[in-house]
């Protein structure tokens, strides 16, 4: 619970069923950061944000079902509208109101069924009721992604982060929905840089399908207020964990995924490369099979490397799998192959590629590629 | 039927059943021109025959059950070893012998087994064999591609296509193996780029998983001898028209495919534009099982159109699918959706995305992505 932020989520009727409307009311002015989706086709809330940047906020109103994405001017002018109705429920100004959508591209949002339904979510806000907003914000994901850790400054601060997943799931830069809020007094310029760092190193390191969205939005709600300095590194640290913690929590409720898999590349001359190689491999619909059958089969991981458009001397490189060294020099060590197929039948695969060519690193999670994956795409609507 | 180029395909022990060893002898010297994966990570064959180029050759030994990739200066040794016997056997210098392999990566190539099985597949050798040759290149195909057409220059020439698919398919640089022969006499140098433009044409235009493999290669045998100009243009649209038919019953026979789809995007500022957002989408996998299940969502279409690193203006992006434009400046046209899924229910899709933005366009042929494809890959070690 963080004093003077109340949480909403309801059923409003976007979706057949479930809640689907996500309200979070600041009794005071509270600072924000945003990072948004590096696709080029962005959703109408990101367009609407983005022109309030920078301004302390009152409320954000989020919804699942509908990405209000691809539909123009009259989607900017739907939130507007519906931005207007809310700002007289909760009497604070229009432009204090910030939005985010997912769901269903290129559908115009149901405007009247989202006004019909504010009073009832403006009644529903509580300090407390921050798992009702958490799954509000869900579409396919099977579970909710909530965390809260706290740390101390001059006194004990909480941190709260709420995300969704579960599709469309791809680094570049922000990747979903995800809301971070604490009643840490901080201001955004000092804490900026972090924020963007903390993203690079939870939200930027997943994938579940290679689909960079056109909704990914990860916000941060602080207090506005006296800084508490002597504060500050425990909440970098809280701020860090609770975004790894709900990118985690995204990536292992990927569509359809059984496990997850950490693939590591090492021993670059370039973090660059590292990370091409890393990234390539993680959105191989071939290795991502085979860790589905707990497939040992390494052809696979060094295919998708050799394919990332960076340099790679196939006789430098070695492999390991679950602990397990399987290749060295580029050619296979003689492995058990029964006893590696047993290893990778668990939730959690690593993948340690060493180019042994220099010290530079990167890591990245993603999903194995499921009859499930392809069961909720062909037949859901998202 | 060629005259002078003889063909077999035999079941050598490789694969547990089934043809896994094609050959191809050619009574004279023979000019190759070849095109090879782009992937950094290279088979064996790829750095043995690149030695070899741009000199006449008198065979290929190709088999499928064993890439020999990865497998280290034992993997070219092993081939060393093959070329010598089948040297022997076929009374012709070493370095007049080419090879090619696929299947699965890692693991040496069986050397005893296939020397043990080259006297059978020197027998076998006949004009008319070429069907055996194309089901011995087969892995996961479910069926052969074969191709032969005629043209007239001084005399009726033949050419013949023959390819294997089907995963680990995406168009950069060659993408599988094809052989093409003819007993058209012309000089590398005159065909080159032609060749090398008939293999962007077709090969570089399909993609299946969007996997480059280590092993891809085309290549095509011309008869040695005083060249024949008046069949140039003949053999041109001939060269074309057997690698594009190659190509298409490549993507057709995709792994698990049901279905292919033809993404055209037209009205880009540059083709390079055109082409970036092309591969995109034919790569992206919501889009892909969208058109497994039927479902005209157009909104996976502009997304993954906006995550090709280029620009994209979404205001002026029209959508047309199956001949029905249902966006038009980036909004839907309301369709009727009943209508259109069972447009799509069928062998063939049409996406065509219009930038409205210039002239160029690019087109290229992708597959549904579907439960058999997993079945496929989290089963068989390919």
């Amino acid at each position: 619970m963080i004093k003077g932020m109340e949480f909403s989520g309801i059923a409003s009727g976007i979706k057949p069923s479930g809640l689907d409307l996500g309200l979070v009311f600041f009794r005071e002015e509270t600072n924000v950061l945003a990072l948004y989706t590096s696709n080029k086709v962005k959703a109408a809330h990101i367009l609407y944000d983005k022109k309030l940047d920078r301004k302390p906020v009152r409320a954000i109103l989020v919804n699942s079902g509908n990405a209000n994405a691809c539909t123009g001017k009259e989607g900017v002018n739907d939130i507007k509208n519906i931005g207007e109705h809310l700002s007289k429920l909760l009497k604070i100004n229009p432009d204090e109101i910030l939005f985010a959508s997912t769901g269903v591209i290129g559908v115009r949002i149901p405007v009247d069924t989202i006004k019909g339904a504010l009073s009832a979510s403006v009644k529903n806000l509580k300090e407390t009721h921050v798992e009702n907003f958490a799954k509000a914000i869900m579409t396919t994901d099977t579970s909710q992604k909530l965390i809260k850790e706290t740390f101390k400054g001059e006194k004990t601060y909480t941190v709260i982060g709420a995300a969704k997943g579960s599709g469309m799931i791809n680094p570049n830069f922000a990747t979903m929905l995800a809301f971070v809020f604490t009643d840490y007094p901080v201001s955004p310029d000092t804490i900026r840089r972090t924020f963007r760092q903390a993203a690079q190193e939870s939200f930027e390191k997943i994938t579940v399908d290679g689909e960079c969205s056109t909704n990914d939005t990860v916000m941060l709600f602080t207090k506005k207020g006296n800084e508490d300095l002597s504060g500050l590194e425990g909440f970098k640290k809280t701020l860090s964990s609770v975004m790894k913690g709900l990118a985690m929590m995204v990536v292992r409720d990927g569509e359809g995924a059984t496990k997850i898999a950490h693939i590591i590349v090492e021993g670059a001359k370039k973090k660059d490369i590292a990370e091409k190689i890393a990234r390539r491999i993680s959105i191989s619909p071939l290795t991502k099979t085979a860790f589905f059958g707990n497939d040992p089969n390494w052809g696979r991981i060094i295919c998708a490397a050799g394919d990332a458009g960076v340099p790679v001397d196939q006789s430098k490189v070695d492999i390991t799998l679950q602990g397990e060294q399987i290749v060295k020099n580029g050619l296979e060590v003689p492995f058990d192959e029964k006893k590696l197929k047993k290893l990778m039948d668990t939730k959690e695969i690593s993948v340690i590629v060493n180019l042994n060519n220099g010290k530079a690193s990167f890591d990245i999670y993603t999903t194995d590629l499921t009859y499930d994956y392809i069961k909720i795409n062909a037949s859901y609507r998202s």
